[in-house]
Formats: C-alpha cells, sequence, structure tokens
C-alpha cells in the first residue's frame, strides 16, 4: 500500500536475494478497507516510494490506480472460508475477502515467481500463502521479518497517525511481545499464563486490547501449550489508531531481541 | 466432468483451432455438487474418454483424483458475488462457487493460454469469463457453441439418465427454443411474449419448469425488449433429470435451426 517504510524496504532486500528481477506494487486498495476505515486518511507519498524503491534497486513499480483494477463492478471475490472468522477478521468484516482478492488481481497481472510479504501482517500472510496453494498459483509465497524501530515498535504507515503520547503507550505491544519470549527463554509452556502476562502488559498501559491470542501458526487456533513457532499475536487501539503485532516463539525476532 | 460426449469434443475441434497444444480436464468436482445433487451417480467412463480424447486430438488429458486436487480443508473460495444469484444459482446454492473455484485451481495447474468452455451451461461460461478479468487471469476465455442431438436436444451428460419417454419429453426445450427463434425472426421484440411461449411449450410437454427468462448475455438480467444476442435460457426437471439450454437470439444455431 505504499507510504514506504524500512518494512517494505525490508521485502525489496529479501527479493533481490531471491530473484534477479523485482517488481513492487503500490495501491491503496478500497476493497480492504471498511466503511469507517481510513481508507481516505492512509497515508500516501508516491513520488517519495519511487525514489526509495529505485534506491533500494527495485526494477518495476506497479502503481495502478482506482479504475486500472477496478474498470467495472466486480462480479467475483477471492473469500476465505476458514481463518477469517478471529483475530482481525472479528474486527474487520470483508478485510481479508479484499485483500485476497487484490492479491489474486495482482499476482494475475504480475504473474511473480516468488511474492514477499511480511509477518507484521500474520494473519494476512498465512491466508496469503493459503490462497497460492488452494487456487493452485504456481507462485511461492515466503514471509519476511518484521522490522522495528530501534525501540521496539513495529514499522507500519499508521505510525504516522500517533501522537509523541500515543506512540509511547504503542511500545507496550512490542514490549508486551517480548514478555512472552522471555517466559518462554525461562521455559514457560502455559498458553493461558503467557497470554495473561501479554493483556497485563498492554492493559497497564492504557490501551485498548482488541485481541491478544496465542494460536498456532498454521490455522491460527488458539493452542493451550506453546511449543516453538507458535505466534502470540496482539491488536489494540493507541488512541484512535489500531495497531499489530506479532512473534513466533523461539524463533529470531532481531528487534524484539533487542528488548530483552 | 468427462463422460465425453460431441459437446466436450468439439470444443476439443476449437482448441485444436486455436492453439498447436491442448489439455483436457476430466474431474467430477465434489464441490459444485449440492448435498441433495447426483455427485455419486454423475456418469463416469474414464477409459472410454481417455480413446475419445486421444482419437480427437488432445495432446494431455489432466484426470486428477479429488485428493490431488483437494488434499487438505480448503481455506478460500472464488465466490460469485454477482450474477449467481438467479437461474442455475436459485436452485443449486453454491454450485458456482464450486466451479469458479475448480476452474480456478485447473486454470493455476495448467496455464492454458485459452480456455474453451460450452454454451449450453451458458450462466457458468459468464461467471467464469469474469472470472478471468476480475482476477485478470492471463487467459482468454472463449464460449463454443451448443451441440445438439439430431433431434434437437442439447448433448449433456446426464441425457444418460432419461428413460424413453422422458428422452421425448426433454425435447421441448430445444423445441421451445426453436419458438423463441422464429418468434425473433418474424419481428417479435417482447420479451415477456417470448417467455410465455417458450414456458406454454415447456407446460404442455407436462416439465416441470424451473426458469426460463429472457436475459442479457452479459448481465444475465431480464429484459423487456429482447435484442442480437439476447439470451433465452430454460431449465426444467424431466422426470427426476435436471436439463438446461439456452440460445442466443440473432445468433446461428445450427442444431436449432435445423428445427425451424
Amino acid at each position: 500500500m505504499g507510504f514506504l517504510h524500512e518494512g517494505h524496504l525490508s521485502l525489496v532486500d529479501r527479493c533481490r536475494e531471491l530473484s534477479d528481477y523485482v517488481v513492487m506494487s503500490i495501491f491503496v486498495n478500497p476493497l480492504q478497507f471498511g466503511p469507517s476505515e481510513d481508507f481516505d486518511h492512509y497515508p500516501r507519498n508516491l513520488e517519495r516510494d519511487l525514489d526509495l524503491a529505485e534506491e533500494r534497486g527495485v526494477d518495476l513499480v506497479f502503481a495502478p490506480d482506482d479504475r486500472e483494477l477496478y474498470p467495472g463492478a466486480m462480479t467475483v471475490a477471492v473469500t476465505p472460508r476458514r481463518l477469517a472468522d478471529r483475530l482481525c477478521g472479528l474486527s474487520r468484516p470483508g478485510h481479508f475477502e479484499g485483500v485476497l482478492t487484490v492479491v489474486s488481481k495482482l499476482f494475475g497481472i504480475v504473474q511473480p515467481d516468488i511474492g514477499v510479504f511480511g509477518q507484521k501482517d500474520f494473519q494476512q500472510a498465512v491466508l496469503i500463502a493459503k490462497t497460492a496453494a488452494d487456487l493452485n498459483m504456481a507462485i511461492r509465497v515466503e514471509v519476511a521479518p518484521t522490522v522495528r524501530e530501534p525501540d521496539g515498535l513495529a514499522m507500519s504507515s499508521r505510525n504516522e497517525y500517533l501522537s509523541e503520547a500515543d506512540r509511547r503507550r504503542a511500545l507496550s505491544l512490542s514490549r508486551a511481545l517480548a514478555a512472552a519470549v522471555r517466559a518462554f527463554q525461562s521455559g514457560e509452556r502455559d498458553a493461558g499464563l503467557i497470554r495473561s502476562g501479554v493483556v497485563e502488559i498492554l492493559e497497564a498501559a492504557g490501551v485498548e486490547v482488541e485481541y491478544a491470542e496465542v494460536v498456532s501458526a498454521d490455522e491460527l487456533a488458539p493452542v493451550e501449550r506453546v511449543e516453538e513457532g507458535t505466534v502470540v499475536v496482539v491488536a489494540a487501539r493507541v488512541g484512535a489508531t489500531r495497531l499489530i503485532d506479532n512473534v513466533r516463539l523461539g524463533r529470531p525476532d532481531r528487534g524484539l531481541a533487542e528488548l530483552l
């Protein structure tokens, strides 16, 4: 969706390791925003994005306008029939249908061999990987690590919305995940206890917890016992801004490790 | 879905005109049958199909089993959000989602440049063409004419189900469409009148009309005035067998023309 930050640009680096031709799409997709969401105000800066993409070695930027992707009424959609009834899907009905539909369109247009998506949007990455597999697309989907600010905040175009005070409160998300990692490293395997620790840190910081769950990476289903690869996912409102973050227990997360 | 007849094989002929490599898929897709439908009894004869395909010049037959196309629970589906709430979609909820999902999978696997589908399943052909367009698939979808028995009956694997008496009653579908063509040729442009004539012939033959509509070819929407290309679509139960047929007014339909 553009308004590029180091998270996006790290995906470019990964693409360049994997491929000799890198295409970036920049498109703020109306289909994946709800009527009360921030489509109109979502930050955009195409000029700056093009400069950053070129500097980083992108070969081609595809930045269509709405009429190019949606010239008429859409008849079909790529619809999640499972795994979208939870986490972000609960508060954003229709969001993942919008995401999967536009990603399928972009895949159709660009015909990439490999698609690289960021782990920050974990549920999205899982659903896109399942879409490619279920629809037998000849595309390998790879998930690249979340990139964090020096203080741990996961990079997101929506961080732009945060006031200074909210920016400080927002740090509770990465701190809560770091606490979960610490608990796991100390041998804790009870998902309920790990979850309570996360919720406690978020609530103490005064952010409005939308969800905090400990789930399996493949099915996004709550687990009772955690193991390596189990995901801790959080979403919270910080002031008017909705932020999400996650960590996979026992897997490297550079920016979080530095908080431990 | 196999159990090949001359309708299918005419698609092969068209493919060979268009391309130097022809792939045929044969797969009775469980996803597109309702729980009370004829999935278990749908006629199958792979040995014979392979012989016929080879004779006709098919280069490759892809005949997967269920586990090959559906190795696990599907997470996503290709879902019609318009145009499936009418005609066959009314009596077959979920049918077109099953069709569009399996066709998208087959497109993903085979990666054809061109896909050829039969006009007999008109609503299906429209939805597949819109799927390819909406999802920006690099596939041209072509619709080839319905092939008819010498007495006008549209070829269908389900004709196999008909008793001799039902087979005679089933002729009312093509006779009704021929009457619509005749009316159009005589200058009739009132869709309501054309439709009544069709219904009358079907009811007189004692078949149970599921629908008989006069619709636009692109939007499958009922029209008041017909023009060249307008579609007359019918579905009826003949005994226990559900049959469909259609004609585009003012366009050639060889088997029907011979009934005029």
